[in-house]
């Protein structure tokens, strides 16, 4: 059974249901001491005026969702992803946060290019390693389900993770975030987390459940699922990472659909049983 | 423009609207000189008589489709499920088939233990090679794509598909089948196929739609998605495989809903423009 110290809850697990004062209130009501923050609720408050707010609250940071998609082959849109990439690490620089969870980018149909979308990440990643040293905040490059891959990230396994880790050669200027729901079910999920190793600076926890529905907004709850997420917990922190545990559940038929009060109490008991 | 010579197709693509003996005419009727033939299908008409008219169409049987399923823990449902193997591999050769096409099976809830499915399926695969190897039929793995990893299959990637392979040391009783759609977006697909080289034992072929809705009935028709299919035609033909070219296309909202006959025409179009 875990103790409580190291959860933090994302704010899109009640995106619904919560603007971002109302989740650290109540955070801080049920005794939940850290959080991630969903930038487009960031912006509903400001970026000042929630850094006093979570300042005061005396919430963990965990990481700020997220910036990135910069695979276009549109020079024009690419930079415009960089520009954001580069504001989110001065807002997680404001909050405190651990790391900006950097979501790479899709393919374009205009070209079908994996392998060009992917050194174009790539590339674009050198250029903005040295805003994110400079304001002290990784880069926590966030390996996404390949189903998605289409769509949002043609980063989609921790391996390629730590192949762009090694490209980049960036030290403390890039990072890797796990996600039990993303990388589950690699084969080769056991060897990359132990090379990943200190590179980890994130790790979020949700399920896998037998009869999802969505490709992107069907997570499951902790323990509703077929993740055995205890054991990627051990090979995360067997790895070296001894930081904060992230709930991170989207779920547009369940749990956006309840009490916000009822879904924190049981995110608190799940995170004991089955994280 | 490739030659419609290897051309295969999966009944799978108008399961709605024919049944077996409307395939075979349908097919004739176009010209397209290759099948797959679905079980469920098969089994309306009998194996016999849809050996017959195979026999007569003069059709070349791409494979199978498909038996599998032994991950369970429950040694009563995996013996069901190697006893639906044999049976398959009997029909396979009764029809001339290329290769039965293999679904290794998902996770079970009751004990959510990936690594033991995995270890299960191999050596249940183990038990079944000498069917395979006494009728001539190769057992093809299908490496399905992760997102039906809890539900079908935890054979999630050519790599591990080799490994099993590797492990099998069972000549020609089995075979890798590489689906575009499974492994398009897999980092180590040119190095794996590479590796499968003439182990690959029939090639399958179709799209993957970036406003994908479904976790498996809503495939794209080749040309209408993001997969650089001939890159992977290439890559596959580059590791030694000459054989057909299967189009598989499982698409609930699209494809199942139109007449039959213009989704054979523009299979065709398609194979020749887009694969």
């Amino acid at each position: 059974m875990l103790e409580l110290s190291l959860l933090s809850i994302n704010h899109v697990t009640v995106l619904q249901q919560w603007s971002l004062p109302e989740l650290i209130d109540g955070l801080v009501r049920h005794g939940v001491p850290g959080i991630s923050v969903w930038r487009e609720k960031l912006h509903e408050v400001g970026v000042d005026e929630a850094a006093r707010r979570i300042r005061d609250s005396g919430l963990a940071v965990s990481g700020l969702c997220s910036a990135g998609m910069i695979t276009s082959p549109s020079p024009a849109e690419a930079a415009a992803g960089a520009d954001d990439v580069r504001r989110a690490l001065d807002e997680a620089a404001a909050l405190g946060a651990r790391c900006l969870v950097f979501v790479a980018g899709g393919i374009d149909a205009r070209d079908k290019d994996l392998r060009g979308a992917r050194a174009r990440a790539l590339d674009r990643l050198a250029d903005l390693v040295p805003h994110a040293r400079a304001v002290g905040v990784p880069i926590g490059l966030e390996p996404l389900h390949p189903m998605i891959c289409a769509r949002r990230s043609v980063l989609s396994t921790v391996g390629l993770a730590n192949d762009w880790c090694d490209a980049l050669d960036a030290g403390d200027g890039v990072g890797i975030v796990v996600d039990t729901y993303a990388v589950w079910w690699d084969p080769d999920l056991e060897r990359q987390i132990k090379r990943a190793g200190r590179r980890i600076c994130a790790f979020h926890v949700n399920d896998w459940l037998e009869d999802t529905q969505d490709l992107r907004l069907d997570r499951g709850m902790m323990g509703d699922g077929v993740i055995d997420i205890p054991a990627i917990r051990r090979m995360v922190e067997e790895a070296g990472y001894a930081g904060q545990r992230e709930v991170e559940v989207f779920s547009a038929r369940d749990w956006w659909t309840r009490d916000p009060d009822e879904v924190i109490r049981i995110v608190k008991e799940r995170y004991q049983t089955a994280v």
